[in-house]
């Protein structure tokens, strides 16, 4: 595992835990976690349980004993390393957004592609799609229950920057980050959209907004999402904020339906409600990560007096994942989706199946949110560019 | 209509609306309201839409003119005016409960069934049975639909008094209001699970308590549910409350059923939370008066990954009472329940049926309470007596 | 009264209520009810409480014991009428949307200008600002409670048309109803919008969608919102539907806030949700219409171990329009904002202050739903002409 | 670990997670897990990432490298098993409840105050204390948020025997599991209860009912609660349930407040659903499993058109537990309050303190649960035996 922060954490607790959730057939093991920092990485791989750590991502790659290279750091990084990865032949779990710009998530797909005729694996990782509910959700879309996919409404709405005191970190550097809650969160509502229509995004028109223009520079190292600011006053240093505070866009997507999305980081008391409505012809499904065990479900095939959402708890073996966990109405929580996605990716890997997302589905969310920057720049209604 | 305080302006509500939400037969036609305050009354007619006003409710039941007498007056003067209505073959509603004992309401039965066989119809104002989410809750009980019943938890939740300064208004005083929670509150959930369960308590275990054992008198004349209690201090003048503010029990019923009660003036932050949950063998529904519009509704019938509980917004002109109101989704209020009695009690009188609640079903109401009243004196299971 | 059908029932529940909920310097008198077809419209008259009935509304105009014309028909008449009741020296209630276009919308709003310097009022019935929760929201943003104003995400979603067997009624024609769901209940959220923050949408993006491009025609009169449609199969008459059945636009708002708003009539189970969520600096406010006894509020004023949405339960004296009504907890409905509504008229008229909203506010809501119809045609961000 | 069904499941997962989720002065290392069956503890063992596998639990107390004995067996064993284990020097960590008979836990009790002398730590496995809603509600009631309880409701509600024809498990019978629903789910609303009011039961009077007296006899080994049973027809062999499938019960608290309780396997749709409310004289706090990660919070301290339920999204690093978690709104599920538990024991082993709860707050509920017994039984109001 390259990059052990938030995500790595995330990812560490799903190594940790899937072999012992499921009956795998191949075993997850822990071998090394690399970053740049000697000290803070040995101390990270302690604490995440990593049997060894290093600070050369390169000679990680290089060992023999690595199959899979799981890719935590900032977007800005992501494509060097995982071309690295590939080209010595190792599976690579990639966090998403796949890469800071379009170009470089299309150098990678090709390179997947080109690594998947050796047997190679890749995948991209959108962590809600494992979302117990969201899983159900598709299930029941593709099902035909709710009919034709009509409206989708879409928003992920958080609010940990609110403060203008919150310090400039570098998930508010354009060149870190590629963008801002477009990027970060937006893609998530963008993936799952287009996960559970089974359609694609065609186009788009939009609007960014950096309500907050510039912030004090942050005073300590980063640690979770955040790092302390320097004291307010005169004489500190402040920085611009070059990403987007909050992204809107409309939508068409290429099955005839419409959709509108929300990414934010400034909904005060939203503090993760990734939120989705799908409308179709006979029916709808509604989800919220904020009750994430929860899925709601409309149909108009019930005696009219009968109709009404339903809240299913989703926390039945009969529900996707969740046969080897707890007995209904014990609910599982965020980093379960990590597990999730661990369990798929170990499966693929040993069925010599392609996990989804690959590379080439995480290239169209790229290309989705450059069009949803070029419209937010040039007002205008913008076609998505053709993944394949 | 004698008596014009907080269930007079509530039943006025009713009978100014019911000829024009519903196309009756009978029309409803306001004629006297009346009440001991002379000035006071004629204010109350002009401002609750009665032609004339009247202080001697003996000279209002004698006129030719008058068909039905609506009994709104606190419990202690029930039975005298009921039994003189009767007696002059008036029609009669009377508000719930139906008096402030047992031997009361026993003769104002005997006296209705009497009547009865001269065509004259008496009703019991239980309005709660009248929301449309609970008549639809009650139809898809008696249709099988959650199959036998196991379990009933109902509570009634109140905060009015929970200021230690409120003052000792008349539903404080045993002597004019009978019983506290209990008889005020605990009646209508008693109603409600026997008439959603078709099941009779038959024995009770309870528990009473007056946390507030004193309160300041009050200093003006009573409005709404309250009336100003003096300034705090040395020299206001306090009473006993000699009610309980809390009242509690678990029952067994008739049919095999189950239940808890809790009928509470003290539940901080709950206005009005009628709550009340059914368990049947096939499913459940469930219901709470703060959103009354909503019926949420289990089945086991449905397939497990779908199952769960269904909000059913009750506003479709399917359900109950609905057809007349507005489109679907656009919400009735409280004062609805009272409209729909009225109506109910108007077609009775016009098809010469008998309405329910009648008073002998809320005798019965009164032996429960009085079996619950004897059982947290004695601290023992007591049976209740049969009304028939 | 001008109209009887949908509109015309809520109107005439709160004519018949109003004068009896709230004490009024003067009161409502339910003079004449007029109609084109004379057997409907005395059934109508009787049905709803009105003293007289005519046909011919220039006559009822002309009447000299009218102060008040009440606008209910479809808006394209809205502007006919409502001219003719100003010139006439009547007050004028007018149904939103002010008119089926900006032109008309304007000429009326320049006469109702003239007609206020005669002492006339008018007034355009956008009922949903007087949900006393929507009111109260609004006095919390004005009390700086949610601070600066960043974001709302506004929604009016209704499933009443999502069967294609629903007939063509006017509603779905443009030439009677101006637009689809973007004017009937688009027009709403924009208002709440609006008033809410007392912020001007400035400049907005849209997308209109019609699902369903043929309907069959209608066989009966309309009746509520509908009307049957003759049965499927080979022989029936279809027609051109000629408004949206959804319209989405992004919004920029002249205080610097962003929006997203959407009206649809294809939301399955969504029967009248209206949702608004306004996201400020320090807070958040959020309305759900179907819980229209609700409200949520977020502050960042409380210690954050105790923050979260805090449902308001909007029934209390102390909240808005409830005083008069009933205890707490005790719910009101859909037909309240009505009789509010008229509350607040009656209240201008007396005391001789211009009623709001205005006319030249309901021409400026016209300007922006003429801005969203034009760039819904031609892709591009359209400005609000100023209505001033 | 002694038992690895569901609570072995759950405990290992803890076990697993705990030293990477918290910095801890103590790891804990998952040396062996005991079970009778050799093949399936074999495989236990290896599922849930214990080093060895053992078959007799004595000679797993006896060895040296083992400082902790979990003991996750039905509760018929838990008195000689812990016993011996405290005997031998161990720590012990107990699920509950402590014993199936009050004599057996004060045994247990007693032998645990007499290892204390010795350093040696005993703690019984209440784990929904370790919900940090649930530790922040006793937070805020501890600090006076509430004011005075007056109130307490509680019920465990569950579903997962409905069916008559789902098998006679060991927990449906006495000899195992020592009481149904009483004994399984009602012990953890006592201990909630207790807990979160600072307060004990003194009190009881109550009501066991069990609706299906005969089932099928269960034909395969059970797995998680379960275990499948023969098909229906003539032949198949039926046994007695032995314990209740409901129990309900009214209380009083030694520090004044009164409470409802209610234990239940038969409330169809409610899978784990643990619900407490507790009413103070200044607020109310309120919490549902099925949505562990929100806490419902009242006070009258607030502004009166301001108040409400907040619902306070337990999530923030500000929260019990949680700090070392996820971001805000990044829920945490069921088994987080193993690791919860485990984390406590730790700290509480290395800091030489006393855990909670102890064996003698377990005696306390199982006194508790006693008395619920013997009130069942003869239907009289119940005084709690006193711990001490």
């Amino acid at each position: 595992m390259i990059g052990y922060a938030f995500m790595g954490a995330a990812h560490s607790q799903a190594w940790r835990t899937v072999n012992h959730a499921y009956d795998l057939p191949l075993k997850a093991r822990m071998r090394v976690v690399c970053g740049r920092d000697g000290g803070a990485v040995a101390a990270a791989a302690d604490q995440l349980g990593w049997e060894e750590h290093a600070t050369d991502w390169r000679q990680v790659i290089a060992r023999d004993d690595i199959d899979l290279v799981d890719v935590c750091t900032p977007g800005d990084s992501h494509a060097e390393i995982t071309l690295a990865a590939l080209a010595a032949g190792k599976h690579v779990l990639c966090e998403k957004p796949l890469a800071n710009t379009v170009d470089e998530a299309r150098t990678m797909t090709e390179a997947a592609l080109a690594a998947q005729a050796q047997g190679i694996r890749s995948m991209c990782g959108f962590n809600y799609r494992r979302v117990p509910a969201v899983a159900l959700m598709r299930q029941l879309i593709a099902a035909g229950k709710i009919g034709t996919i009509r409206q989708v409404r879409a928003a992920y709405l958080q609010d940990w920057i609110i403060d203008p005191d919150f310090p400039l970190v570098w998930r508010l550097q354009k060149e870190r980050a590629g963008s801002g809650a477009l990027g970060d969160i937006g893609a998530h509502i963008i993936d799952l959209a287009q996960h559970l229509t089974d359609q694609r995004i065609s186009t788009v028109t939009a609007l960014t907004e950096t309500f907050i223009p510039q912030r004090p520079l942050p005073t300590s190292a980063p640690t979770g999402l955040g790092g302390g600011a320097g004291p307010a006053g005169e004489g500190r240093e402040m920085g611009e904020v070059t990403v987007d505070d909050a992204a809107l866009f409309l939508a068409r997507l290429d099955g005839g339906a419409i959709a509108t999305f929300e990414a934010t980081r400034f909904a005060a008391g939203r503090k993760n409600a990734i939120t989705i409505e799908i409308n179709g012809s006979t029916g709808s499904l509604a989800f919220d990560f904020e009750r994430m065990n929860e899925l709601q479900y409309h149909s108009t095939a019930a005696p009219i007096a009968e109709q009404g959402f339903t809240r299913i708890l989703v926390t039945e073996p009969e529900h996707p994942y969740l046969a080897p966990w707890w007995p209904p109405g014990h609910t599982i929580g965020y980093e379960h989706t990590f597990t999730h996605q661990a369990h798929d990716l170990i499966q693929a890997i040993h069925s010599d199946t392609d996990p989804s997302p690959s590379f080439t589905e995480a290239l169209q969310i790229q290309q989705v949110l450059h069009a949803v920057g070029e419209s937010a720049g040039n007002g205008r209604w913008t076609s998505v560019e053709k993944a394949a």
